[in-house]
């Protein structure tokens, strides 16, 4: 084979698995947004079958073939004479990575025996389903035998994939490469040492009133809210959707030329909603920044779940919950809402909107706390992974977790162990990501401050210069380089939690006056 | 191969098929109903792919191996022992059928060259989106080439498939197997010979006041009475979905397990939208009536478009602009659109519904004017395929025969030439099915009358027996019987397009006193 041929073949290879992609992607989006509730069955065995026939393609002789002769040519012994000649430097790095990326996969996928993967795929389909419903009957042990199904699965493929390896390490490092349970454990230590006490000074100063925020809101009314903060923070509605679900997500379909969010609209509190939209539209940047020749590869969209949710919750958290985004948003919410939101002021909208309480749902935690979800999460996983917890004991251990860490009684399943839609999803190491995720964000916020004055951004609704920065530094390389790489690209000094942390301290102590 | 063996082969191959359908066809439903704008590319990449994908796994050596092996088995000539004694005369009969459908689809798909019949497929996404453009700017100009590509293709197509037959035909007769145009010129004449006439003296009759139809209806409330009019027809909502698009259609997503239907709310008139959603919910009542056992296989949802729309129209009007259904509508309108609703008596309902005036839209026309809108059109696309007409001349030649035949100037193109989304979709040929569609309908009226008392049915609010003959009689089958066999064994006596013109002719004689 020539080299030319076999790059045309490697893009037309990408090409294809992305239409594949874009079938399967879409499937689960119908699902999560339009589809009736009674197809589930039908959509499984559409999927069962798509997914059968990507893992074909993925894995057969004539792709690792491909993949293994571009993987000599573009990594040479020394001296060797290549026939990659032709081709630049930039080309060749970005070509290698692809290789790389691809590569891996495939290995993977080849140790995990076809029949099993289907048969994990499937199982997904329905577990989605039962969770649904196990969800809205708070009705754990109706989920239970699919979750230790999930579970048991995912154990095995990490043994198939990585014998050396602890399954849950295998997970962690798969959702965000380079990451184990040393590190985690670690970060979250550190998190955990600082956090405890200042949630602590925080419980006992004078609370926050947030009482303007609840009413009555009206679903079309708040559907112009996420509408102004889609335009607001750039996003080209031309390329990205906007739908309702239960659970709301980011996905792209095919490439990030066509994108969707979700959110989900709470008639007594159009903060749920609006948060969800800028965290969702936070994806949705990162991954409609990709350079346009990276649309149909490997290589498009985030590179890591942890550098996707530092852009998710740097736009949630960072900027939309900072005193000049609320600001700024402070006149749409009167022209809005304009009976609850008479005489607010800008000091009170942005306390109340961080206002910080130990609370049961994740999703809807403030800054401070919500890493402590995510600690319970990640505690749990661990130890169901390395066989110490059995799944049937998951709600009691979560709900002991919760009244230790953040003293509070979960009242039902449907607000404790069943509330997030990961597990049924097989993300089994994803959660972490956030936590580490909110943490970068907060570093690369420093290093932003150096070029860009964000405050006089948000204060005049000009998110161009903050977008510009994301998409330079890190938006338009897609999964181009490993998320480390990335981190010492953008920062340039080590990655360091204490950045966040004292971020955290500095708006906390100002907002309770501490 | 065993004959065993064979048969499963076959199941599985219509098994992967369907789930081709399903990607495919969710990508057309979601770009007409949820996906940005700006999002056309990024799906043709992808549906490009996926149709060649299918296109190669129909075509394959190893499919055309196994139906040949099959249609012998199945076929075998006389005294011959074959290898099927253990399967029953019904699976036999239904063997056969698949078989026999996926053999011509074969055979036709491998006289089109792969790379041009993957090249339509894209220039048909292309051309959608283009036609909605073109639609909104009213320019036709705009649109020309890409339908002159469609039109240039489809005799091209035609011409591969059955170089024998004129390639007009063969497409009337791949919507209808069994209609040619000299069939379809004897229906419209005799169509044309009562019609005339009856729409003259219902011209000159007092017209019928239908002021209290227009007002203000938000689409809300619309939507209530769509949800309303799904459960009245007993759709069953668990697995048929309705979403808004641009203009209604019906499809099936793999199978009739996951149906979905769409709907246009016009602000200014609900009955638009009400009539949609009764046309397009007769459509997937045959869908999803199809016998549970033939999801997943070529026989599953309707026969024909001309028995398809048989289905539509007679729910649409034969069933929804009867006296008896209207009269049954009558409270729940009174509920929902109280102010306009105030003071008017079932029979002025019943007339407004059915006011009869020539107009500028197929979808919006009346019973008695609709079939000369679908005259045009034939017309049109019979001398566009014979080569009498330039694909340039169509607005022009579209605007003259709408003034010859229906007596009305057109303003522009928007409500002309662009209306109709078939021919941005390849459609050419469907136009007649709507037409033999309506005629067949008005003889299974008369058929059903003899064992159901189908007046009592609607003013009781009871669907369930007249769904229950259509079930038994058409739904059920599927694709199972050739067209022309079903109606021969639902009717027991020939078609007979005098039994519309009858009903036509009793029914506004009555409504317009004449």
């Amino acid at each position: 084979m020539k080299f030319e041929e076999a790059k045309k073949a490697l893009y037309d290879l990408q090409g294809k698995l992305s239409a594949y992609d874009h079938a399967v992607s879409l499937m689960y989006y119908d699902g999560a947004t339009t589809a009736p509730k009674g197809t589930a069955e039908n959509r499984a065995h559409s999927l069962g079958i798509l997914t059968e026939e990507m893992y074909r393609i993925a894995t057969s002789s004539e792709t690792l073939e491909l993949l293994e002769y571009l993987d000599k040519e573009l990594n040479p012994a020394e001296a060797e004479p290549v026939e990659t000649a032709a081709a630049d430097e930039e080309e060749l790095f970005r070509l290698r990575r692809m290789v790389f990326l691809m590569l891996k996969d495939v290995r993977q996928m080849q140790k995990i025996p076809m029949d099993e993967y289907v048969a994990y795929q499937e199982l997904l389909v329905q577990a989605d389903d039962v969770w649904h419903k196990a969800k809205e009957a708070s009705d754990f042990p109706m989920f239970q035998p699919l979750l230790e199904k999930i579970f048991e699965t995912q154990k095995r493929f990490a043994g198939y994939c990585a014998p050396d390896m602890l399954p849950y390490d295998y997970w962690l490092n798969e959702y965000e490469p380079g990451v184990n349970m040393e590190i985690c454990d670690r970060f979250f230590d550190a998190l955990r040492s600082r956090l405890v006490p200042l949630i602590h000074a925080i419980g006992t100063a004078q609370q926050v009133d947030d009482h303007f925020l609840w009413g009555d809101f009206p679903e079309y009314v708040q559907e112009k809210l996420s509408v102004y903060l889609m335009d607001l923070m750039k996003l080209d509605r031309e390329h990205c959707g906007l739908s309702t679900t239960e659970h709301p997500f980011t996905t792209s379909l095919g490439s990030h030329l066509d994108e969707r969010i979700t959110t989900n609209y709470k008639r007594d509190n159009y903060t749920f909603s609006m948060y969800s939209v800028i965290h969702e539209g936070g994806h949705a940047l990162y991954d409609t920044g990709s350079a346009r020749d990276l649309a149909f590869t490997v290589l498009d969209g985030g590179v890591s779940m942890g550098i996707h949710e530092s852009q998710s919750r740097f736009y949630e958290n960072i900027i939309g919950r900072s005193r000049a985004f609320t600001s700024l948003l402070l006149p749409k919410l009167r022209e809005l809402f304009p009976e609850s939101m008479e005489g607010i002021t800008a000091d009170e909208l942005y306390r109340a909107i961080n206002r910080s309480e130990p609370s049961l749902i994740r999703t809807e935690a403030d800054e401070v706390t919500y890493c402590l979800h995510v600690m319970i999460r990640y505690e749990l996983e661990k130890r169901v992974m390395a066989g110490e917890l059995e799944v049937k004991d998951l709600p009691q251990e979560w709900n002991r977790l919760y009244k230790e860490y953040l003293g509070i009684d979960v009242p039902d399943d449907r607000r404790g162990v069943l509330q997030d839609s990961h597990w049924s999803g097989g993300m089994i190491g994803y959660f972490p990501s956030y936590a580490l995720g909110s943490a970068y964000g907060a570093q690369f916020l420093r290093k932003m401050k150096e070029t860009v004055d964000v405050d006089s951004c948000l204060s005049s609704g000009d998110f161009g210069p903050i977008n510009e920065w994301n998409r330079r530094n890190i938006w338009q390389y897609g999964s181009l380089y490993k998320p480390d790489e990335l981190l010492d690209r953008v920062l340039q000094e080590p990655f360091d939690p204490g950045v966040y942390l004292d971020y955290l301290e500095t708006k906390y102590r100002d907002i309770y006056r501490i």
